[in-house]
């Protein structure tokens, strides 16, 4: 099972959520395995903190935090991970299978980093562009003849998979991670960058991009979505981010000088 | 991954459902996993095969079966695996943490057997009358400080459990069972006894208690509860237990002429 310190670094995302009951039982769910940070992205309903669902978490509900956006929802999250099924159309990322989150979640917990565990709209999931934010994809092995779960239930089964088995015995799992890397003996530099990080990074490599006519305008959105998925593919340390981001300012700045 | 003909042996029991909106969440739930037999003990409101919470799954609830009593419901079934939290009472019988049912849940369906996974009613769980009837209670490892859990998201946690491990190698995990009795070669004689059997033994046990004065009226129903689950620990095959009822049918004879 997981420990309270390790609970507290994992945070759940509701991204626009049209019914308040769905995000009631979201918190329930929370509260049920030991979870306490819930962040609701954009809600349909403005009185969402007053779902009678909520059962035993109206203080969950009360202190959720509310953003406009995902990227905000995730910004000090060092692993994102997409929710859902992916019957009509193609992943862009990494999928795992629920069942096998456990000992990449394991990892991530023991390397200091936090998780975001982020869950779409009721109808139609998460977009291609907030799972451009996404790391990887967890995806609960449903029935292909009846694939999509409600919201409320799709939550408390991947909360009760990380609770009951988020602090397996660690596999070797993720390939390209600094402990690999001789030349960081430094501890720090082996802490895993942020959503914020990753993101501040793509800003200036998008406007490094513009700046060069690295490409048509109308390009300019997919090769973000491309950019934004390599960013995440990278498994960059927190160091990795800020020296290539001292690279594209210095870069940045000389085309414009 | 379960494999159709053993979702088909798999049972899901709801006793006493208040919410039909629950009945129809734990209906999607089932076609979400791949699982297609539900039945209802004594609910409270006659329409609930009309839950609009049952997205795709109207079907399913168009099919279950609707009983008055929990023996009735799991009758065929040679293990009963009860649900909930425990926090308040001392469980009489073995109790299973969800995350390791899954050996057990593959060695019934290896032998054969058909399983009822059993839920109570929202506000307070099974009764301790309804319990007499598991072979084992499965708990969920909910936090402490908030055990109960919804029960459309109970069912959820649950489902998701045996349909992705349910299928899990097998370990030795039933010690008195009938592979280790070397005068039962016939494969027929290590069918497990279905709760049928099992009752109708009870029943010819209880009325041979009382046919010999074996102790005062009042203690006949607390009797018949310590038996019923004295006979769900036994892990009697059907031939067993046949046996058993020949020898107190034989008894009842000689007490009575």
């Amino acid at each position: 099972l997981l420990v309270e310190s390790q609970r507290d670094r994992l945070e759940v995302v509701l991204v626009q959520p049209r019914n308040p009951l769905n995000i009631g039982a979201a918190a329930r769910a929370m509260v049920n395995f030991g979870f306490s940070r819930l962040t609701v992205v954009a809600p349909y309903e403005p009185h969402w903190r007053e779902a009678k669902s909520a059962v035993g978490a109206d203080d969950l509900l009360q202190n959720a935090k509310c953003v406009e956006r995902v990227a905000e929802a995730v910004a000090d999250c060092t692993l994102v991970i997409g929710t859902g099924t992916l019957e009509h159309r193609r992943p862009e990322q990494t999928v795992v299978a629920l069942p096998d989150l456990a000992s990449r979640i394991a990892h991530e917990l023991a390397s200091g980093g936090r998780i975001a565990l982020v869950f779409g709209p009721e109808k139609h999931g998460l977009t291609r562009d907030d799972l451009a934010l996404c790391h990887l994809l967890a995806e609960i092995p449903t029935d292909p003849r009846q694939p999509s779960m409600n919201l409320g239930q799709a939550v408390a089964v991947c909360l009760y998979e990380l609770a009951a088995r988020g602090n397996a015995p660690q596999k070797p799992a993720r390939e390209a991670r600094p402990e690999s890397k001789p030349a960081s003996s430094d501890s720090d530099a082996a802490a895993p960058a942020s959503s914020r990080d990753l993101n501040l990074l793509a800003e200036v490599v998008a406007e490094t991009m513009q700046a060069a006519n690295y490409s048509p305008r109308a390009m300019q959105k997919a090769n973000r979505h491309d950019l934004d998925l390599l960013l995440r593919r990278l498994s960059l340390t927190q160091t990795d981010a800020q020296r290539i981001l001292g690279l594209f300012r210095r870069v940045l700045w000389r085309i414009k000088h």
